[in-house]
């Protein structure tokens, strides 16, 4: 498999691409993901670099290793601090309906992103690469990638500075001529070593990552950035896409265009254990935004994979194990304050803390969560998808 | 390789498909070719089938089997003779400036079909296959699309029932959403099947068979025929397209989609003899429609092969062979006169009329033809191409 990250002699063996995540040994080596990758860790100066030039304390997915790599980032905050900006550039493959927090967190980041910096962002919609990897109808793709618009917008997008499109709607013109140059520098060889592509695969699958690559571009979008062919890219994103990124960069220079930067999440635990990415096929192994606080509470009490020892005695003696817990491990992404967070590992590690206070905690959090970003998903109208998706100039983008 | 028809015991092999046409016994045989690829060959009784339902004598490319081939021809009548119209599609990959007499033929008998059967027609530039295959860059496929568009107008298409696009301009929405479905239905292994494709092949390639596809369903035009999905599609073509249409043919029910019917032609031989196609490379194994009085003259006396014997009194002994002599074989394609041909056929086969003869008269013939084209194409207007490339209704398409 292309992605696959082995380990000389022995077994283990992981395997990260945009279809697969697994590993042998039950949870991801990130050190071995990015040394694999060629990617670059994103270390305490680099935060502290983007905290002084945005004026703002950094996102609490920064100050906790949620977004753990990058491409580049230094270059895009070398050009900023001389004060020629960039544009964001992030997506969704509309699979599904209801969003889980784990599809929740690119978006969350990247709001952050253009608020902190004050750039535009477009958002792509992969709907055609749905439509034949899901073997959905080109109708059910793109009515669920209108409705995921409606919870991305719930982030809180500022429509001055965002468009969102779906390629069945957008691609065409200026984005389709970029798919054939970007599609005449890479074999399909090449697509098979990155993508672990087989001869059985369809040819829509084989004729996609072009799709993916050239939003990275800023002459795929001639309404947005009229000749401005040196804008830089960034790209926030969970690391399974990086492959795509990886032959973008290849080709870019091939094409005169800039790489795009890439700053790179880990993946968000399945509530049943850290082995991977959440799936949508399982409903219990998820919170989901459509969740209610009831099923939010069950859910954590029945399904979160608990690292407190199996009596209260043992707990007292031992503590709770915080590498394999995942109550604690989504109080580190979502639980805000620093201070509390602390209190609970230190706590709780040392078992004066019971996993039920935790998952109380948990359930509160994520409950607050849900609830505001349901009341936000339900003051988005058709009219405002409309607005956020249609072709247009975006004057005060970079103001 | 893909469409190659191989003999069984015998080393005798032909290779017909859109990027190479070759065969190790030197000419095609095009009986072999049916059989291999499954078509039909185009009968008497069909032909004048087509006289008696469109009222007009039949095109000297099908009294001639120049067009000689078809799949489906008898449904598209069939419907024909009880009301139901149908639309042509054609194409040309605009890979230079200039086009030759070859290039001409499937648009002159286009037009003819047009007149005839009263139909809407769509042409396909393949400006972005162009790009990927001739590694030309976008802009100059774009320039030769419109080049090559002016040539095609000035072939006498009647613009009240005549839609001509390039695919850079024009792939997008419904267009873009037919190539995902099939895209989806034809596995990698598949296409090598067809088109020989490799490992090494860039993915463009791998990609390209559906954009040449969709054109066949008349949803790919939402501003021709909207709603009307069941229309049927006639394309006009040289057998070597057959491939692409052998895999449209295949994916369409699956799409619940008609296959589109076929009317194919032989190819037209170069001056130095029948090999298969002419070469772009080669100015002087072609006649193009640029090309002077003194040219044509020029190039027919010098380097037509000729069937005649090697001295005169050798000729009138032997006569000429008319199955190598590319006089007579350009004559059988362009002149109208079939009692003169048969004259020419017996005379000249019987060594009473000398190849110098009969090359004068080709002369006179081509001459007349380029000089004809010529000023049909000086007369194209650059608004002209913008008004037949428009993308819009076509309200009088059928009358």
């Amino acid at each position: 498999m292309a992605a696959a990250v082995k380990d000389g002699g022995e077994e283990a063996e992981q395997i990260v691409n945009p279809w697969e995540v697994a590993s042998t040994q039950g949870k991801i080596d990130y050190d071995k993901l990015i040394d694999k990758f060629g990617c670059q860790r994103l270390d305490k100066t680099l935060i502290d670099r983007v905290e002084r030039l945005t004026g703002r304390p950094p996102h609490v997915f920064l100050r906790r290793s949620v977004f753990f790599a990058h491409r580049d980032l230094n270059d895009i905050l070398d050009a900023y601090e001389k004060g020629d900006k960039f544009y964001l550039y992030t997506g969704r493959g509309p699979s599904s309906e209801a969003l889980h927090l784990g599809h929740l967190i690119p978006f969350m980041f990247t709001k952050y992103l253009q608020d902190a910096f004050k750039v535009p962002l477009v958002i792509q919609l992969t709907d055609d690469e749905k439509c034949m990897w899901k073997n959905l109808t080109v109708e059910e793709s793109q009515r669920l990638a209108r409705e995921n618009a409606k919870d991305i917008i719930a982030c809180g997008f500022d429509i001055s500075k965002t468009f969102i499109f779906s390629d069945f709607d957008y691609v065409g013109g200026a984005f389709y001529k970029n798919m054939v140059k970007v599609a005449k520098c890479v074999t399909y060889n090449k697509v098979v070593g990155i993508f672990g592509f087989t001869g059985e695969d369809h040819i829509g699958k084989i004729s996609f990552p072009p799709v993916q690559a050239v939003p990275s571009f800023p002459s795929s979008f001639p309404h947005l950035f009229p000749g401005n062919d040196s804008l830089r890219c960034l790209i926030p994103c969970a690391i399974d896409q990086d492959p795509y990124f990886r032959m973008t960069r290849d080709v870019a220079p091939r094409l005169g265009y800039q790489k795009p930067a890439l700053i790179e999440s880990t993946f968000f635990p399945a509530l049943q254990g850290e082995t991977g990415k959440m799936s949508a096929s399982d409903p219990n192994s998820a919170i989901y935004v459509t969740d209610s606080g009831k099923d939010i509470k069950n859910k954590i009490n029945k399904y979160a994979f608990s690292g407190g020892q199996d009596s209260i005695e043992n707990h007292r003696k031992y503590g709770a194990n915080l590498e394999v817990d995942i109550p604690f491990k989504y109080l580190g992404f979502f639980l805000e304050d620093d201070d509390e967070l602390e209190d609970i590992r230190t706590e709780y590690g040392a078992g004066r803390m019971l996993t039920g206070e935790v998952k109380k905690r948990l359930t509160e959090v994520l409950t607050g969560i849900v609830e505001r970003h349901r009341k936000a998903r339900a003051a988005v109208t058709d009219e405002m998808v409309d607005a956020f998706m249609a072709v247009r100039p975006l004057p005060n983008m970079f103001n």
